[in-house]
């Protein structure tokens, strides 16, 4: 029935029966709407709707539609719910979800907000908010059905259904022992396709990928993209199981990742999108701004030092935006190259050197073929064969060590466990500017006499 | 039995099963292992043995295997069958898979490389060639088992059943009615937990949303990511059910567009990776350095056309890279901001105006900050106030001007449909450079008898 309308006939349609109190058109509309949708249509209702529209959803809807929609919004609704209704609709979030929606908050504020959970509940986001960010266990679901190795593939399924309104709608079952340690895993496809009084033993796959509850997500989202699982088993030190990471979880992590890595690369500053504000985002991105001031005086400075050179051969001025702006150009490019790499898989020494030799012979190859461009160019321009020779044989040098520097610069970084994406794009562009000076102007007054 | 040995010891056990020629062994190692796990192991053989583990393989898994290598191995390994087992192997792969490996070969190459193949999968195959490439024709495989309405759900569950081995294993069957149009969806989970005798009509989910086969891969990540799918049904032109996309080959679509994303963010050139070889790499990224190199001897040129300012107050050149640095930072920076926001949503031409209007504010506070700052250090540094003045009223609008140009720039692109990305980093630095530049000497130009 609803299959053609858009987006703003279906808001349009909800208002009106709203409006006109007509709870089972309501209902209807509500059925074939997905909570995506629904968490849009409830952006774009009027204010004065909008408590209305709330109080004629299920509290498993309403949960749905809440994990939908940006943390401000989901603190504003928790709010209007009142104490009681929140309260279960915070029992019935995804322990994940809503484990990202304290993220940001304060010990005390946590507490008061959870207040109204059940105990029990309430205990297992408390251990979430325990493990590190950004690993497993920050991830991780509860509501996965497990069972035991002995059941009969009738059992299994029996046990499904029991659960099926409160587990994640995921495609494997994890099979444990009697120490709830991890033995197994059987897809829902496996048990379709099995007699119903196999043993579980006997279906299951006993050779289950797991991850640890302080396993980075990185590492996680590479197991996922390797062998196209829907979603992998936690465990604990213990190797019980303990909750199961989705791929839904994962392919957000991936696209965080990569905004991460951009954001770093071009030192964007984090976490700036379409509506954040424009002082909030100036200030996020003064930081880095402020210390590239400061690098580039330093460029200004080893000018000056220069200075006499220059008053003697001005020419040399024309050539400097160009060299300094190359080095940094190729430096970037290895930059990205070495980033991107490091994301999808880790890497040895014997690689690194490897690689180090790569970026070498691409500096010298580039750094040829510009330097004889070059050489013509400055020739043909300013008339000195001399010049011509010192901006090509600075060109040369200059690309091969930057190359070099956007190489050597995030691999040791890596080594040292820090994030190579903080050298940032400009960070190396703006220690390629030095470098590229200094290279530039030695040469420059090697030839001093000849320019003149 | 082999959960907790490692790659190389999995890989010792094959050699040695290989070796003493103990087929039972070998069928028990293999029955334990994933495809990607296989793949890995196959590529550490020594060459001798490959040959021996690859006639160990049966079709099913041998295709498996293949359709985790690269695609380099793969060709090799394809020769290495021969053409009887070839075909079968070509003939069993996914589709979607296959159309990747035949997207660099010319069509006489390609008609040759299949000519085993049975009519039917290969005129699959030949179809899917006629989508352009990155769309859902290409991505989609027909691997799927489609019911009719009007099936119960045991003859659905049968059907599943009979094309078990045939089918990916994905979540969904896809319901169509009598002229193969999509009219519904229903999960593995909803048949484990339906009535055997219930029509599919009322346990499926009518507004299924689908893709046409020219949808853009960029726009069925988006769809999977909001909605959680593990897979998305593609119909053709008629609304007639032609294949699927599943999550796995959407979750490579991510990081493919994302790694893309970066290397023209950093005009890094086309699919660079760890191995590719120094030469390759340099001519893959060599274009835009040649093009970078020019713009930034016009940079050269607008500075000889100062050239008798420049002589005068040489000092003014200690700040020209400070300013062509920072210009080209924020410029950066905006353009990471829009295009990784332009990947994860559209916009419209409401969104563009508040974004630019946001940029601009971000713009001016940093200039202004920056710009007192640079007055202080000019004034301590250099002596002259009026310098200062030139340099921090220059900051300030360079930095402004900067700004605007990383999001006007990528913006404007978009709407004429070309890649925001192709604005590189590097592209951009450049343009800055030179904005800055012409705003740095012309302001000094003003000032030029204070200054002297």
């Amino acid at each position: 029935m609803f299959q053609n309308l858009t987006e703003d006939q279906i808001t349009l349609l909800v208002i009106k029966a709203l409006k006109e109190g007509k709870k089972k058109e309501l209902q209807k509309i509500i059925d074939e709407l997905h909570p995506y949708d629904m968490a849009l249509i409830y952006n774009n209702l009027p204010d004065k709707h909008k408590s209305r529209f709330l109080l004629n959803l299920s509290i498993p809807i309403l949960t749905d539609v809440i994990q939908e929609l940006e943390h401000d919004t989901q603190l504003e609704l928790i709010k209007k719910l009142g104490k009681e209704k929140s309260s279960k609709v915070l029992d019935d979030m995804d322990n994940d979800d809503l484990a990202s929606l304290l993220d940001d908050m304060s010990p005390e504020k946590m507490k008061q907000f959870l207040s109204g959970m059940k105990e029990e509940e309430f205990s297992i986001v408390e251990t979430m908010m325990t493990y590190p960010p950004e690993t497993a266990g920050r991830l991780m679901t509860n509501r996965f059905v497990w069972i035991r190795n002995y059941y009969s593939v009738r059992e299994a399924v029996d046990k499904l259904k029991t659960f099926a309104d409160y587990a994640e709608t995921i495609n494997y079952l994890y099979v444990i022992d009697e120490h709830h340690k991890l033995v197994g895993v059987v897809s829902y496809r496996d048990l379709l396709l099995a007699d119903i009084n196999e043993r579980i033993d006997s279906v299951m796959y006993a050779r289950v990928i797991s991850v640890s509850v302080y396993t980075d997500q990185e590492e996680i989202a590479r197991l996922i993209e390797r062998y196209d699982f829907l979603a992998i088993p936690v465990v604990d030190e213990d190797d019980i199981l303990v909750g199961i990471v989705t791929f839904d979880d994962i392919l957000d992590v991936v696209i965080q990742e990569a905004n991460e890595d951009i954001e770093k690369l071009s030192a964007a500053g984090k976490a700036i999108d379409f509506d954040t504000k424009a002082v909030v985002a100036a200030f996020r991105r003064l930081p880095w701004l402020i210390l590239l001031l400061f690098i580039g005086l330093v460029s200004g400075s080893i000018i000056s030092s220069f200075e006499e050179t220059l008053q003697k051969v001005v020419a040399l001025t024309f050539f400097m935006p160009m060299i300094a702006g190359m080095t940094g150009n190729t430096g970037t490019q290895s930059l990205a190259v070495v980033v991107r790499g490091l994301s999808s898989k880790d890497i040895d020494m014997k690689t690194s050197i490897k690689l180090i030799g790569r970026e070498f012979g691409v500096g010298a190859i580039i750094g040829m073929i510009c330097g004889i461009l070059i050489f013509f160019i400055a020739f043909f321009w300013q008339g000195s064969a001399t010049l011509g020779v010192v901006v090509s044989l600075s060109l040369l040098i200059t690309l091969v060590i930057g190359t070099l520097a956007g190489t050597v610069i995030p691999l040791m970084l890596y080594k040292l466990n820090i994030d190579p994406a903080v050298a940032s794009g400009p960070l190396i562009t703006t220690i390629n500017d030095i470098f590229s000076l200094v290279i530039y102007f030695t040469i420059a007054s090697w030839f001093l006499h000849q320019l003149m």
